[in-house]
């Protein structure tokens, strides 16, 4: 492989979606040998020594730095990736558009849809390319279920549940760390979870109008951590003080789509009983198709009132022939991040939006404000349309 | 057994429901051995003759009459079962009140909120007991789930949610019956699946409060009938000629309960996939609970992160032991009725009110009507409260 | 209806079964009103007075009798359903031979292939129809399955997998009752659950040829009755005395049937974590099905490799539209009685043989017998064929 | 990283196996970083220049070679992959031992039970580490279910099952290839799934004493390949022409255990509707636990009669924490190979058996070759006990 043919990545934060990132780049090369790049680990940032340490030793970087403002100055580093934590990705989305370099940002994009939308307009003026890490949308079953739904099996789209519940909150004696507050972490499981569950079922179904929702904090105070202060390694906590939580626990919407379709929302960080069930469910006037993340490489797809076929994911399924030879040999998350290193490295090779969009993210986000501001109006509330290109249409 | 101890029963129409009451008149006795009367099937009411043959000959009722005025006139008639089409509930009702009959009547009790009112306001105001085929909640697992609510097991109750997912009405060449039609059917889906669904929800966890609803009408004509007119029986139609659906396939429901939880209701009468998915869960902050129509038999139950236990339906739950000795043999949905016709005999002889009462009914309606009123306005709307005894405090 | 359609129905041993069968007989009319024939409950013997008072007051039999010989001489009875300890089942189904009066017994027919042989000759001699309690074949699912056989939906059948896992006697600190010795039960898991599941594959897939065996006994002995005497009712037991389990807790089985299929057979009363779980798995060469007793309403199909459809009972499924009007609403283990209740009525009335026969349980006699002595001799071991009319090759 | 540090792989035969143990090994540093070793892909063996090309342009290798020889000679080479077809397994094995490099070699071993020991007794006289491609006991479920097991959560252990269903030779017009000929692959689906089984029940429960088995061909014959000649890229096949199939599609064994403990196994390549149908289940006097490979991130666990808990993979379940961070998201089966490279590097580095030995490898075939003697001989058939040291009782 030539040389001109490798893309330097420079990581930013090393923490697991860091490490998912790291991997996913060198994957991607044994998955996709046709891409016309390579990836090289490049440089890793990270304020902590302990980062750097282990992106050295662990992942393989050939260099750290503790800001990533010298990551981004580093012309070995031809493309970023943003792992942060929430509050910074602005900040630093919006460095790495003025350095010219192509990024590939965890979601939420940013704490408001007002953070995201900068980051989307600047990205696009500066004509890069980018990836948002819409993740869910790359697992087999999902691309089959677009695929299904494209191709009319379930006849016009008529409703859509989506469901996300986690226990990752569910302890009451956890610790209030930066997720409950609200300058760390902007909202709570909608920025965090519905985010997810918004962009599954505008990339499957088309654009979200309009929005009823509701929000709760079934959790309104926690014990704050131990050195009385928010940090992200510490789960200690002080047994004498506690703070409010500045998020939502919980939140139902009622949606419109613009084709006519409608859609039930729900998602809570405090449900004791799933663990991470995110269940995206498509009906349409020909059947109905379902899919759960716990059980990412099953979908169950009906077409006749017989019922529902439990179907594994198969070579035919979206991009499954490239890491399994047979249905019933599972995928696993990790490999749904390969599928988007390599729509990201293709996206930056040959120029053109492949993977989801910058513009993704901040149509995402509209959805997600939308329904704060119906929750804290009591009104149905119409979602903004975004400029840039959405990759909902790509085939 | 002495003839003082046995009360004679009237049937109003003939079809699934009827015979369904019949054999759960009967069987009450065998599983209900103890009961302090024993039901007679004494005369039957319908105008059709074939409904009057099966009634005498499958059946065993002694008479069978034409008009259901003469069975409420005759002496031999201690208790009535209204299962008629919904549009002659009301009347029936008012009727079986004037006579001062106790009656067991099918959902939905009214049309409207304000049938129901009526219906549940005479019958409280003549000292009748009553029974409202609310058989879901007779199903052990929910008897069980609801115990658990109760005794705490689940926390501080959270969020519910409800769906009722159904393919009855789903194909679009199926014809445009009565249930279509606002003067016969009243609403569409709400009035049939979702009443069953709030009034679950009410029965174990509590009064809605308000509601944000939406509605849809996906399949907006269907064929006329054959003969051009609307008929029971009839499943044959004319090719040439299709008339209006004047009521909802769909409702989606955002709700927040008296005591502070809130919850989503959907329910459908088109979805292709879900034959009769009729599934009920609760949240709180110890835990949830999970049950599903078409696995009446099984509670999914969780009280720590661990996940769910799938519980077979066991002695301990509800009225379980009266009907299997042990875990993993089912009991039928008739059985459901079985519980509910021991129930209101039970209220009957001992004059005091057991079975869902008919404010429960009313209760159920207002939420409905709550629900077609917010989708009607677009905004959260507020369930009206009611007058007369429901049953949501029942041990 | 003329009283000479009536048949007399005499009760030996009133307990859960001859509960069922009481509610069976009444409940058969109601589900097939066409039957020529209905049942009245005449008489019922026990030698319990308890048992006696509960057939007069919860079951409505006429007459109770403490000798079952003074029930079999009664002209009122008409026919016979034979519910007593497995014991006592030869004695009592000669007596019913010689009394001229078709009988329906519960399984297992003899405690051994030989009292099984003695009760089929004899009634087969004496020319009477008769029926075995083998309930599973009822199940619409079960009866879908097998007309798929038939109907070559599954291709050649290749293998045929059942097992038969329930907890009734996983703890260790229950009685030593009846059911674990020799003399009173015979076999122990075999003759209880095995029997059923040979049974099952007969039916469906056709005769066993030979079978390669080997049983357990994973609790060898178990604390006495309180009384030191073993009593049906009991369930208190002597802490200071044990006594030895004569029969097997876990039994598993290679099988060749006649056609060239083979199979794997598994039972266990010890087994945690499973309640009741029956399932029956035949596989072809063009597809294959399952069916678990704890889901009665489901089946689970294949005959293509996108997986296996979960099939809701219908309407098209064995006699499932006797009972409920669309799919998704659950029949119960009870319904399986009353389809067996109405077969053997119908076989009595018409005098053919439509229900299960004795040469049926003659047959899965002599194939669980064969079991126990492949499992002793560690041989194979090949299965006897019977004399008289089995069902399997019935429509 | 010091480059003493660094073992230099080679691989022979690339495929997908190969891919995947290529991929493994890079990965292995990423989630164990504390790895004393880190591996580099030096050269990988292949006749087919198209498999040498993508070791080079895909998977990273350093240099080529098309004789096998010529890799163990290399000096960059330390550790060896024998991903080659079964019938050379043997050839290079022993070859590896003579040039003294410790090899990761894929099941079965060998084609049979000799060459398995043949392999064995050579690694062990010549004191080399190895490892044997048994990669579902690296599933953290079922690291867990051992755990259970090992920890007396289930009791003593009474009974196992074990079903390995797949569909890979499902369709009768699919080629006679290697697969179905017994100089190239041995036995048929008892050396591909039913070793896997066995090794696997070994593993939890202990070694298995004696089986008695049947197997069936349910598929005799099979069109030839197009060409007339067997290749492994090949599935075009001769329309006019078939050969026989050799070995068996389906078995299903009887065994007992050393402990005490029996068990039955069943597999088939011909089975329609299941796809990777592995499943594992552990019965003992205190519990059960269950696995299905199709499942990879669940565990069916219970400890009481109240029924089955499904419970996630989470971060205490095996390795399970050095991939994902929660519950709820899924490894996936290349992360099992990963736990294989970790466990078999980390042998390589500290000179003791961690991963599955050869003497596992040739246990699993003492086993399976029992399963085909006792098959053919229709007896129950002793498994002779193996030399070396299995991992059954590693920690």
């Amino acid at each position: 492989m030539k040389e001109s043919h490798t893309l330097g990545v420079g990581l930013i934060s090393v923490g697991w979606m860091g490490r998912l990132h790291s991997r996913a780049y060198l994957a991607a090369g044994q998955h996709y040998p046709e891409l016309p790049v390579r990836a090289s680990l490049a440089v890793a940032a990270d304020p902590d020594e302990g980062g750097r340490g282990h992106a050295r030793e662990a992942l393989g970087y050939r260099r750290t730095v503790a800001d990533y403002r010298e990551l981004l100055a580093d012309p070995e580093v031809d493309v970023v990736s943003i792992c942060s934590p929430n509050f910074l990705h602005r900040e630093i989305a919006l460095a790495a558009v003025a350095a010219g370099k192509p990024f590939w940002i965890e979601k939420p994009m940013g704490r408001s849809a007002e953070e995201s939308r900068e980051i989307s307009v600047a990205a696009t003026a500066a004509g890069l390319v980018t990836s948002v890490g819409f993740n869910y949308r790359h697992a087999p079953a999902v691309a089959e279920m677009r695929r299904l739904v494209r191709e009319g099996a379930l006849g016009r789209i008529t409703n859509v549940r989506v469901s996300l519940l986690a226990d990752y909150s569910a302890d009451p004696r956890s610790a209030l760390t930066w997720r409950f507050l609200k300058d760390r972490a902007g909202s709570g499981v909608v920025g965090d979870l519905l985010s997810h569950g918004l962009d599954l079922a505008q990339f499957v179904v088309g654009r979200i109008d309009s929005v009823s929702a509701l929000t709760e904090t079934f959790i309104p105070s926690r014990p704050l951590p131990a050195a009385g202060a928010v940090n992200r390694f510490s789960s200690d906590t002080d047994a004498t003080r506690t703070g409010a939580v500045e998020n939502e626990d919980y939140v139902s919407v009622l949606a419109r789509f613009d084709g006519g379709a409608v859609g039930v929302f729900e998602s809570s960080r405090v449900a004791i009983g799933p663990r991470s069930e995110y269940v995206l469910e498509v009906y349409g006037t020909k059947g109905s198709a379902r899919w759960d993340f716990q059980r990412l490489n099953e979908l169950q797809f009906a077409d006749d009132p017989a019922g529902y076929r439990t179907i594994m994911a198969s070579p035919g399924f979206g991009d499954f022939s490239r890491f399994q030879p047979g249905a019933g040999t599972s995928m696993g998350f990790d490999d749904l991040k390969t599928v988007e290193a390599a729509l990201f490295l293709r996206s930056v090779a040959e120029g053109r939006q492949l993977a989801p969009s910058v513009a993704d993210g901040w149509a995402a986000a509209e959805a997600a404000d939308a329904a704060l501001r119906s929750a804290a109006s009591g009104t149905w509330t119409a979602v903004p349309t975004v400029e840039g290109e959405t990759t909902y249409d790509r085939p």
